[in-house]
């Protein structure tokens, strides 16, 4: 007798769960989702369309012993939301290329597309196609369609001299769990965690795109020393930023807050007279510093605690690999 | 010292060869490319986008010892280009994302790419974004992104009974190849090989679109068997094809043209009355048989030499694998 937990997941079966979700989620946009050469969708009028993909390769992303399936899965989907946040746009849309290693629990192909998508219907998104294959890892490639009224996606190039520099939420939690990992701690992966179940900052960004109060956003996926370092090279500005300013995380130290990534909270700058609330719709939103100069020769300088500037290099999260 | 041939390749000169191709075709419909959040995109007015997605996996769609890289990075695009044409539709840009095995040289890279750009520039298909990993075998997802006029797009699910099936090109040649390089025999990956270097039939697609003349259409990737199958499914008829009229390829079989895949040939049924010429810009059009009743029960039947029919089982390539 087989026991359930042990079938293999195939690709007929996975195709099979995967046309049952596109199914249980709909979204307007897609006039023609699943089941023919290409997926067909429709923007708003007076919309453009926005394009995404990111990969979640297996011991790359993630690690099947440290994160749950329905953990990869949430995860998987949420840096492709993530992105689009970044634009303050709507997200419509996604497809997914999942390829399988032999031997594959069914139970785990099964728990990651719940954990995909439960997020997806959480903002309206249809799964819309994608692609199966045989793989020597997990290997799943998402891309996500969304749309924002015509020439109104929030660059990274907008960010002006003088524009105060702002994040929501508290940074370094993804981090700090993640080096708890590395150093063979064992974690729940709960629902509340950032880590495991980030959750894409999507009504924040649209907020703010709405009121034409942000002129340049980033998520926070390779760190802010990384992310700000993006924003300035693009707007070609300076930065300076106040690290007593900086919300750490309960679990988290000022480095992991600087230099630890995937926390996919928004960076955005906003000029000197908008009006920025403090939180929201219930979010925090925290000024951590000032664009100081209209090229990106100087770069990022940090303000300690004696109000000393030093230089700030972009480790990004990679800096907790090895 | 090290030899050029010998650099390894590193998302870092990855990212900025893609970034170099991406600048070097470009596609009026990419507002914005490579270098934020998501890329941005605007279809002509009264224009739908279409979307679809493929994975080209080492060892199980190329073998880097029979494919050279330049076909590699052309077949990983012209999948996708192939679905856009089997819609009738426009092709607009590409995201790749390439995962890279450790030790991958940086020339292999470079010339997967350059089999890539050079099928791009050729359809103007702007690489407009994407993303980099390292993974344990050589992973690309390709997805291209097309658009056809409202309403326009030539789906599977439009064949009637009375409509005759057409198919473009000759069949089996690219599983003629396959068999060869199955059996241990070494092929010269040229240029003129459909197995290789697959064109895929935008030009004939979009033609047969404009005038009408098309009442479903689909690309010929897993065999002629299994895609008139899905064609017979999603518009609920049956089928009818001689044997005799199947255009077999020079170096081919009538059981590699009926069952083998990768021909990326376009199938497609039309009205009884419609005046589907023998060439379309110069590629020969075959009519191979008639759909033959209003429901997919009966399935599809085969003509044999002697007139005798016999029911034709969905074998396609995947049975020329073991």
């Amino acid at each position: 007798m087989i026991s359930k937990n042990k079938t293999i997941a195939t690709e007929k079966n996975l195709i099979a769960a995967i046309r049952r979700l596109a199914a249980a989620t709909r979204n307007p946009a897609v006039i023609h989702g699943i089941g023919d050469d290409c997926a067909i969708l429709r923007a708003s009028p007076n919309h453009e369309l926005l394009v995404t993909t990111d990969f979640s390769i297996e011991n790359v992303h993630f690690r099947r012993e440290w994160h749950s399936a329905e953990s990869v899965g949430h995860r998987c989907l949420a840096r492709g939301l993530s992105d689009i946040a970044a634009m303050g746009a709507e997200p419509l849309a996604c497809f997914l290329s999942l390829g399988l290693p032999p031997k594959l629990p069914q139970r785990w192909a099964d728990r990651f597309l719940k954990g995909l998508h439960r997020l997806a219907r959480q903002h309206s998104v249809q799964l819309a196609g994608g692609d199966t294959s045989s793989a020597p890892q997990i290997t799943a490639d998402i891309v996500v369609i969304g749309q924002v009224p015509k020439g109104k996606a929030v660059l990274r190039s907008g960010a002006r001299l003088g524009d105060r520099i702002f994040v929501t939420g508290d940074l370094g939690a993804s981090s700090a769990d993640l080096k708890r990992l590395f150093s063979g701690q064992k974690l729940h992966p709960s629902r509340g965690s950032r880590h495991f179940f980030p959750e894409p900052r999507l009504h924040t960004g649209a907020w703010l795109r709405q009121r034409g109060l942000s002129t340049a956003m980033i998520d926070l996926s390779d760190g802010l020393s990384i992310d700000l370092g993006h924003i300035c090279d693009e707007s070609r500005v300076s930065a300076s930023i106040d690290s007593h300013r900086i919300p750490i995380a309960p679990n988290a130290t000022l480095d992991l807050a600087l230099h630890g990534g995937e926390d996919y909270e928004l960076l955005f700058t906003a000029p000197p007279r908008a009006k920025i609330p403090s939180a929201i719709q219930g979010l925090k939103v925290t000024q951590i510093g000032v664009i100081t100069a209209k090229n990106n020769r100087a770069a990022i300088r940090l303000l300690d605690e004696n109000g000393q500037s030093h230089p700030l290099k972009p480790l990004g999260w990679q800096h907790f690999r090895s």
